[in-house]
């Protein structure tokens, strides 16, 4: 059936009773493609129905907004990328979030949690400026309910028509946190449920009156379901609520859907109940570890930056050190899963609240406990105020670990690491580090905790495995002469440095520990000997490692030969990490040319 | 009675029937000294009573949070700074707001929107890890309630002892919004409290039984509110809520605070009812006017560049163009309550929401308005993540309006608009201009429109006067054969620049009018002359102009001599604008020297 669909309106010629089949196929064809190119499995495994029944029921030109973007699979599926899905997440292929230069069935480009109310508001007001007519949804899931965002989009819906779908899984990407999100679920699964699924097989099987009566009870409940049902959480915002719904029965979406599109003017929420990882055992047991699948034959190399990280802090803690552990709703990822085991008091997840994150730990830090903040370094990215004006105006003791600095590789465009040298580096107060090797990350984690100052500690998902320390100086290959010196930053970049490096008698590779101080000692030497640089990192180039560098030099009036490698005012789309490193002249054979060229 | 305060303890030691007339003469020096001091007086006058009562209530190691801060000037008084209150925002004076470099009693800076919370329950966090025992306080304005980092704090209170004072004044700055907010104050003022004093006053009458009546009716009523009033809102945080209390009147809130202290240890907020401008009849009848004043004798000057924001944005509304003007909280500071006025449909006040307001106008874009974001320079920071995933990735046409860039004078270090160049800058897609003229000001906006990307203006609070407009290149005094180009962004650098480069006849002056993209033509002329370059900006070095010269000219391989003038790498306090200014060299003296030094 699936195959058949290849238009938007041979989906809404089948009848509703195909649907349940369709989504069957979609689901088969979810999994055996997903497992081979890699990708968000068991988010997409749970809104298949509900992906099915919003086209089914809303129009071509009606927008969907999806919020964080990674469940947007089966969407994409539907607007006719099905046949080319295996190259999703690979270069040039279909891109893992919705993306408007992809195609005009994705309405807005997401990615961060949190921002799908806002900017499907925003696209209804303009209808309405405009006097235009169509529907705008935003399918948010209950994770992006603990984020601030969301709430501030909440508090101005008033008056203007919008669908909002809360999708609700109890999941962000690990277990949800917060009271007000526990309230907003009170109702949910439960013994009302089981009983309702009794009641039918009751009834369905007592003959004549049974299924009238049935579908009396259940026209009952529907009714009931847009008219009455009240939250008290979503009560506070002038909406019209519309739930629970079973969001994994197709036929019950579509008659509600179709009912809120006819006669709802206003903004309405509507609750639908989803299973994350439907309908695939191994997801549905375990959908933290499904939230995300590798490609098919790639090898998952165990040891992580964030298995360092979380041995660093269990240490410090059975140290007796006073610290503590932040996360938001990344436990597992950051590596601070491992606090939560066996410090749980010392451990917090805020949920997706990377602003309240923050300024908490700061609050700790004042209070005179040692935070460690672990968010990706795309995600910190919200808390850029917080660090700030919250953290290093006091230039309190916090330290900040950024997980996946540089180039993330297959989620492309939305969750690149590539701003964090730039973002930090202009704060006062604030230092920066960039540790190369699993030793360097673990001996600044553990440094870190007799400072007096904020520090910020960013890295890849992998460091090198090489023993080499850290001790606050940049670390020099041995040349005797050199007549270039490439400075690198980060694991893969310092590999690389010296891979092309040894391949000559006058160039230094450096792998650069801390991005903020400089190591003047080493900058003094190359003005000293008067030599060329490369400078190289996984950022962009404004405002990064190579501006300070070059900056530098020209202070000290040194009239240096530097060439800055990075990323020139450009977003980075979705590819391996090795053809995102290519793009931007990291290999060994771009390399080795611009040294020539500085030989010359 | 306050001249005979010199210590808390002394407060302590007064009988509470004493507690009216000392605010009583707070308020009088509130009035007399901020009159003369300038500074923000409604919300001071608002919170006197408040702030007496928590510290009569409260010990000296129980810890305050202000969120935002501005009203923090009682308790700053009551913290023996009140001798020296005149200094207040001048240099090396008091601080505007808390400050834990001034005072010990000051437990946790702050300046912007809805940090509160989370401080304090990091405070309190700690001091249940460390076993301390003391109390934590926020202080939070009802505006607050709009911003979602509030949201995210209050979503993580559960089972923390904290106590959170929600001062509902019915402000932000400017008049609140939202469905969230106005339904938590739905209860306020109204007939109950109206009917409450007729009754009061009758009671008193009615001799013998009357006053005792009154007082077991007040003893039921305060009864009632510690135990039994709900808040819908805050009833989904799992908080014990007390509420609404009269903040005006001191001997209610210390017999609530004192009941909270001594019986409550599980997070409380109670919600109190305050007069924004209390006592002061002009601040009461217009609290947004009066929640700043100007210090005694300062000229205002009425041609603000919010003026020319307000009047171009009417105008092209008025031309019939499709485009809406997006605020938060503060559409008279910004400009923007010209639009509000005369176009309310194509005016947007979201509330203290920064977050909300760039994705918001990202959906307009995406949906066909172009939006204008007026939003400070230093409260946009809030929005980083929003610019660079929400707006920018999608090269949305949004145009950025940043008012009080570069140094802002008297509020210090938390409202400095030092690092938007530098934060704009890097992010991919996005233009940054900034006008020196109030012309440029207005031709950019319109011009604006037209754009197919997002476009960022910054500019400080007021403009040149002069007529020079804006056609995309730098502008360049007229210099036969300039050996030093002084590089100026912004009104009050140009006008400096030209000052000084008018003294020599080789120096040349250039109005940087865009800092993204660079005017490269005029770069190349200084390569072609070999001339020596002046950056100026008053900005951060990281990552700012200046910095992006400099490695204009190392990639063109020119061996420039070029100095960077800017903020490097520190917090500006509170002192005049040209305090400021002067501290960073920005004067014609020092100015003139580095022309010298560098035509030598």
């Amino acid at each position: 059936m699936l195959e058949q669909i290849k238009s938007i309106q041979d989906l809404k010629n089948l009848s509703v009773k195909d649907l349940p089949q369709l989504c069957a196929e979609i689901r088969e064809k979810l999994i055996a493609d997903v497992s081979q190119s890699g990708g968000h499995l068991a988010s997409n495994l749970g809104v298949v129905e509900l992906t099915v029944a919003l086209h089914y029921v809303f129009d071509e030109c009606d927008k969907i907004v999806w919020d964080v973007g990674h469940q947007c699979y089966v969407h994409k599926i539907l607007t006719l990328r099905g046949e080319n899905f295996l190259s999703l997440r690979s270069k040039n292929g279909i891109s893992g979030f919705p993306d408007t230069e992809e195609s005009d069935s994705d309405a807005f480009n997401t990615g961060h949690a949190g921002t799908a109310i806002s900017a499907a508001l925003g696209l209804a007001k303009a209808r309405d400026l405009r006097g235009e007519n169509y529907n705008v949804i935003a399918v948010v899931g209950d994770g992006s309910m603990t984020c601030g965002m969301t709430y501030e989009a909440l508090n101005n819906v008033k008056d203007t028509k919008l669908l909002i779908v809360l999708n609700d899984n109890n999941m962000s990407i690990g277990q949800n946190v917060g009271s007000a999100t526990l309230n907003m679920s009170k109702l949910r699964v439960g013994k009302y449920d089981r009983n309702k699924e009794r009641l039918k097989k009751f009834l369905l099987k007592v003959p004549l009156l049974g299924k009238p009566t049935y579908k009396f009870l259940r026209w009952c409940k529907r009714r009931a379901k847009l008219g009455y049902v009240r939250n008290s959480y979503f009560d506070n915002f002038d909406l019209k609520y519309v739930g629970i719904i079973d969001g994994n029965e197709v036929k019950d979406l579509v008659y509600y859907f179709t009912k809120i599109k006819n006669n709802v003017s206003k903004p309405t929420l509507m609750q639908v109940v989803t299973k994350k990882g439907k309908g695939y055992t191994p997801a549905e047991q375990d959908p933290e570890s499904y939230h995300s699948v590798n490609k098919a034959g790639a090898s998952a190399d165990l040891l992580e930056s964030s298995a360092v990280v979380g041995d660093a802090l269990v240490r410090l803690l059975e140290e007796g050190k006073n610290v503590a552990a932040v996360c938001a709703a990344m436990a597992k990822a950051t590596g601070l899963a491992a606090v939560q085991n066996v410090y749980p008091d010392c451990f917090f997840d805020v949920g997706i609240a990377e602003e309240h994150a923050v300024t908490f730990a700061a609050g700790l830090a004042k209070g005179g406990v040692h935070p460690f903040v672990a968010i990706y370094s795309s995600f910190l990215q919200r808390s850029y105020d917080q660090i700030l004006h919250d953290v290093a105006i006091q230039n309190l003791p916090v330290t900040f670990l950024l997980d996946r600095a540089g180039f993330v590789g297959e989620d492309g465009k939305t969750h690149q690491g590539l701003f964090d040298l730039s973002y930090l580096s202009q704060i006062p107060n604030l230092t920066v580090y960039t540790p190369a090797t699993y030793m360097q990350l673990s001996q600044m984690i553990e440094w870190s905790v007799g400072q007096d100052r904020p520090i910020a500690i960013r890295y890849s998902k992998h460091l090198l495995h090489d023993k080499r320390g850290f001790d606050g100086k940049w670390n020099r290959t041995t040349v005797a002469q050199p007549k270039v010196y490439l400075l690198a930053v980060g694991a893969r970049l310092s590999r690389l440095a010296c891979e092309v490096a040894t391949k000559f008698d006058n160039a230094a590779a450096v792998e650069v520990t801390s991005v903020k101080p400089l190591d003047e000692d080493l900058l003094n030497e190359i003005v000293a000997c008067n030599a060329a640089v490369i400078t190289m990192e996984e950022n962009v180039l404004a405002g990064g490692f190579g501006q300070s560098v070059t900056s530098y030099f020209v202070k000290k009036g040194f009239a240096a030969r530097v060439v800055n490698l990075g990323v020139d005012d450009v977003y980075v789309k979705h590819a391996t990490v090795e053809e995102q490193l290519q793009q931007f002249g990291f290999d060994v054979d771009s390399l080795t040319e611009q040294v020539k060229n500085l030989l010359q």
